[in-house]
C-alpha cells in the first residue's frame, strides 16, 4: 500500500512537471488589477485559423492592403474540435501584417511583410458581463482596456456564424461547426 | 538504491507515456518502401510560418488567385529558433487555397476557402542524395514520388534566403536567422 502511494505521488509530480511549462504561458487572458488584458505571449506559435487580404466589410476597401492572420491557444482549438463552441477564456488574435508585391523572386500577388499591430477577441464571462470582449494592441503595448461595445461587438454579435466568431471565413472549422449544430448557416447570406 | 533504481523506471516510463502521442505524428517525413512520401498528417496544427496571395515567378501572375499557408513542424521550428538552421527531416507544407471577396459581410479583399492541394519539401539527406526533395498532393493523395529536379529544387537552390526556405517571405523568422547569420541577404534583391 505504501508502494501505491508512492507510486502515486511520484506520477503526479512526474505530471505535475510536465503540465508547468503550458501554464507558464497558457494561453489564457492574464489581466492588471484594473481589468486590462495584458497582451498575450506566443500567439505565432498558438494554431492558425485562415488570413485573409484586404478584407473589408465596406465596398471601398481598407486604404492599406494589409493580411490579416488569425490565431487561437491549442487548448481551446481541442476543445472546439470536441463541440463546435469555444470554451471560456478563449483568446482570438487576429495579426495585421503590411503587403509587399515586388520583392526578390516575386513580381506578382502579395506576401507579408512588418506587424502592423494586433486584435484580441476574448470569451470571459467572469471579466466581462456581455461575456466577449476586443482589444487592440500595438507591437509593444504591454495591456489594453476592452473597446466600447460599438467597436468590435455589435458586428459579430449580428454577423459572425458561431456564437462571437467570424467561422464563415475558417474552412477548416466550418464543417466541425456544422456537424456539431453550431454554425448558423445564414450569417453567410451577402448583406 | 533499489528505491532509486526504481524511481528511474518510473519516471522513464512516464514520460515514455507522455511522448507516445506525439511519436505517433511526429511531424517527420514518413515514407513507403519505394521512396515515396506518405501524406503529413495534421499539417494544419504544425507551425504557421506565413501566407501569400497570387504570389507569381513570373510578372503575369497566376491564372487562379490563390492563398498559400506556408507551415512547419513544432519540433523544426523550435531548431530553428536555436540556431537558424532546419535540422535533418524537416518538412514544409504550403497548402494552396482558393480565394473570395463577397461572402457574408466581407465587400473587399480576399478570404480563404476551399483547399486546393498542397506542396511538401523535406530536408532529409538518408533518403535523397540531394537532401532535398519536393512532392505535390491533392487533398486525398496518400504518398507521393518525389518531383523531378528541375520543378522546384533548382528554384531554391538558387533563390531561397535560408538553404531551400524562402526565409525572406516568412517575417517572423528573417530576424531569427540574421541572428545566426543564415540569412543570404542577396535573395531578397529584385531579379
Amino acid at each position: 500500500m505504501r508502494k501505491v502511494l508512492w507510486l502515486s505521488t511520484v506520477i503526479f509530480v512526474c505530471f505535475g512537471a510536465l503540465q508547468a511549462a503550458p501554464d507558464s504561458d497558457s494561453g489564457k487572458p492574464q489581466y492588471t488589477s484594473d481589468n486590462k488584458l495584458l497582451a498575450p505571449k506566443n500567439f505565432r506559435q498558438w494554431i492558425f485559423l485562415s488570413s485573409g487580404l484586404g478584407m473589408s466589410y465596406s465596398p471601398q476597401g481598407a486604404d492599406h492592403l494589409m493580411f490579416t492572420n488569425v490565431f487561437v491557444p491549442q487548448w481551446a482549438y481541442s476543445e472546439f474540435l470536441k463541440s463546435g463552441k469555444w470554451p471560456e477564456q478563449t483568446m482570438f488574435v487576429v495579426e495585421e501584417r503590411g503587403s509587399q508585391t515586388k520583392g526578390s523572386i516575386n513580381k506578382a500577388g502579395h506576401f507579408q511583410t512588418d506587424l502592423m499591430g494586433y486584435g484580441v477577441e476574448v470569451k470571459d464571462s467572469t471579466h466581462f458581463p456581455e461575456k466577449w470582449a476586443y482589444f487592440n494592441f500595438e507591437e509593444n503595448t504591454k495591456s489594453a482596456q476592452a473597446n466600447p461595445k460599438a467597436a468590435c461587438f455589435d458586428c459579430h454579435e449580428q454577423h459572425a456564424a458561431v456564437e462571437h466568431s467570424f467561422t464563415q471565413f475558417y474552412p477548416t472549422l466550418k464543417p466541425v461547426a456544422k456537424k456539431f449544430g453550431t454554425y448558423k448557416q445564414e450569417r453567410e447570406n451577402v448583406d
